[in-house]
């Protein structure tokens, strides 16, 4: 490899020249080995959130971080693979029923997943309310899952893409989360190196979601496909609503309870619809779009594999499952309609009870979220209940009442005029 | 002070907001003390190079850099202060006759000077060619010898701005030096903090400065003296010419020897035009531009002051200087007029013969640098001496003798023609 050095890269950078693919290497390779400081890395990725990278040196940014690790193979499976990324939202339990739903239509899900940072829970947060459940598996048992099952959703190893794990470190501190290059690059740096054959991104837009906006939420859905698409994996995205939370539950246990309505075929019909449409485009990109996924959930297959995951990891899928010791109801101050219930609000109100993180060393609480009683759209009783909050810390409910507090809107308009306020469709565009 | 936190300042910085000043005076302290970790300043100063400070800001950055540190106070001396700042060219010896000079006229100067790093060489490099000077000096000796002797040169104490020379440090691995805003905050704190009543800085613009160009170096300029205005310093730029290196030598004890010829009443015009303009600025600055600094030449009294000034930091000023052990002539190679002579590539022969170093902690040889026989505009004849090359490593000629190609240009012109192509005025224009 040519030998470059730090302070080249980052002027080249810092200059608006495109980096050529001997320095992204070289970079990349230098920063994992430590050679490349912290404080030369924060200044490049400074330079490169104002300044950009082009579809080339993505790329290649994104290839350089797969190859700084290891990388999985999965061709020796029995069958073909898909996966789902989603960038995060407010009462996304999508994964869960999903990966058990495709897995039962004959692809195979090898679902690394993660935990939860601020006011967006994390899949395997959740999954830990199930007793006996654990998230960490050697590369031989998620394997021998992924064969017997179908389904497995674990902890990333730290073999994959150890450069973007420190990276992602970095940025966190120095302010540069927010570069569409590096999002994407981070997040398909780990789904190109888990091996997958087929993947689709749930990109969220809206207040709950990471990207604000439908413009930034569409480049980062179509630079993510064109990274997948040049490293050879079968990529498409959708770009779904998150202005309001998902189905009606914000939490760990009370989301995995939603999920399981969902696989027993009931459960929200918005859940169920971005269930059934992910997973549609999951078997479109592994060749099995002959299966239709809604018959899977009606004939109870796909809950068969859901218990069967969840046993493969020490979990007892028929066990209660945990209940916070303490409960809040809000209830409605006037009959009409719910017009508007914001997805940040919700999100952290469950956070603030408990079931979130705000450091990553911070335990979260099982029982904890918030549940609401109408989406909007639905009419509601003056008195009845509209939103429960659950916690084991009574004293959190104050500062959790208080997000939610302008978040969500009743009006006592004919419902007629009322839902002309309604949220937008719940999938916003798809992106191949 | 209002608590902040690291990814909030660089958070709007790199949007593009102003900085408040609380957010500026919590950065740089809590950056000294350590809880502003450097891979945090270095973001910021990448977003500060990319997105610029208005003048609010770099005057309150530069304040804060300076409360992170002692404050001189010269206020007891029974005389009226004057310093001048040089952005550093090649040749540029003119601290070392116009400190003396200007005490002779009445007005003291604490001149707090740096070692070089690179092309352009450091005046206590310089003046550490005089057997016996030494550069570290306490504040109580330092102002002993302002009372006494009316000027000093001595090395700048770990106490002045701090907090800018760990930032310095930082941006010199992280391409962050070339931002006007962190460049003119950087020399004034320190100069603020020194405490002189008036101010000259010499911006130096051309081939052999750090600024290539008239309009960053105007611009760099108009900064610092506004910076100086805000602080209550009275403040004057002059930008002149670095295309051409100053004088008729370039390293260390020859650098000094130059100056002792301009103090003795000779030496190169450029030097004594130079040390002159600076002197008359630092006089008027200080309220004295009764005295005529031109006299104190003639009249003996500046190098009094000179002979006192080593004296006092224990140099012999009548010892013999270091020479170089060996010695490399380059010959005219035809008979016309030199009409160009290239700075960076003098200042570079400079700096590989020895007389500078590329590591903080490299030494420097006493003896080592360039010497040019003629300076552009002057006749030259076949095979008569145009420069000598002086090391004490005769295997550094071949480098040195590299650099120097293609950095001069004898022409066969008639003479009048030729020095149509010679540099433009050594005094630019003044900046107040």
């Amino acid at each position: 490899m040519p030998a470059h050095d730090a302070v080249e890269v980052i002027l080249a950078k810092r200059d608006k020249h495109e980096l050529s693919d001997s320095q992204i290497d070289w970079v990349i390779d230098a920063y994992t080995r430590g050679e490349v400081a912290d404080e030369q890395m924060s200044a490049l990725a400074m330079a490169i959130l104002l300044n950009g990278m082009n579809r080339t040196e993505i790329s290649r940014w994104t290839a350089a971080m797969i190859a700084s690790g290891e990388r999985m193979d999965f061709s020796t499976l029995s069958r073909p693979t898909a996966d789902k990324h989603s960038t995060g939202g407010v009462g996304d339990k999508i994964t869960l029923p999903l990966a058990p739903l495709v897995a039962a239509c004959g692809v195979a899900v090898p679902q690394l997943s993660g935990r939860g940072l601020g006011h967006t829970g994390g899949t395997l947060d959740k999954l830990e309310s199930i007793p006996g459940w654990r998230a960490a598996l050697s590369n031989e048992e998620m394997f021998a899952i992924l064969e017997d099952v179908g389904a497995v959703i674990c902890a990333a190893g730290d073999g994959l893409a150890p450069a973007d794990k420190k990276l992602y470190a970095l940025r966190d501190v120095t302010g540069t989360v927010e570069a569409i290059p590096l999002i994407a690059s981070s997040i398909m740096s780990k789904k190109i190196a888990e091996g997958t054959g087929a993947l689709v991104l749930d990109v969220k837009v809206g207040s709950g979601a990471f990207m604000k906006d439908l413009t930034t939420a569409r480049e980062l859905a179509e630079t993510m496909v064109a990274l997948g698409t040049d490293a050879g994996v079968h990529t498409v995205a959708l770009l779904t609503d998150m202005a309001t939370p998902l189905g009606l539950t914000a939490g760990n246990a009370v989301e995995v309870q939603e999920s399981v309505d969902v696989l027993a075929g009931g459960g929200p019909a918005d859940v169920v619809e971005l269930t059934l449409a992910l997973a549609r485009e999951m078997l479109a990109g592994a060749g099995r779009d002959d299966v239709d996924p809604a018959d899977r959930l009606a004939d109870g297959s796909a809950m068969d594999v859901w218990k069967a995951m969840i046993r493969a990891q020490g979990g007892d899928p028929d066990a209660a499952l945990p209940q916070a010791k303490e409960s809040h109801v809000v209830t409605a101050p006037a009959t009409g309609t719910l017009t508007r219930l914001d997805a940040m609000a919700v999100g952290m109100a469950a956070w603030r009870l408990g079931a979130g993180r705000a450091r990553k060393e911070d335990p979260v609480q099982a029982g904890a979220g918030v549940v609401w009683h109408a989406r909007p759209g639905d009419e509601v009783t003056e008195g009845a209940p509209l939103f429960t909050l659950l916690t084991d810390e009574p004293e959190r409910f104050e500062r959790a009442l208080a997000s939610l507090e302008g978040g969500w809107t009743v009006s006592d308009e004919a419902r007629g005029d009322a839902s002309a306020h309604v949220a937008q469709d719940l999938i916003i565009d798809r992106i191949a």
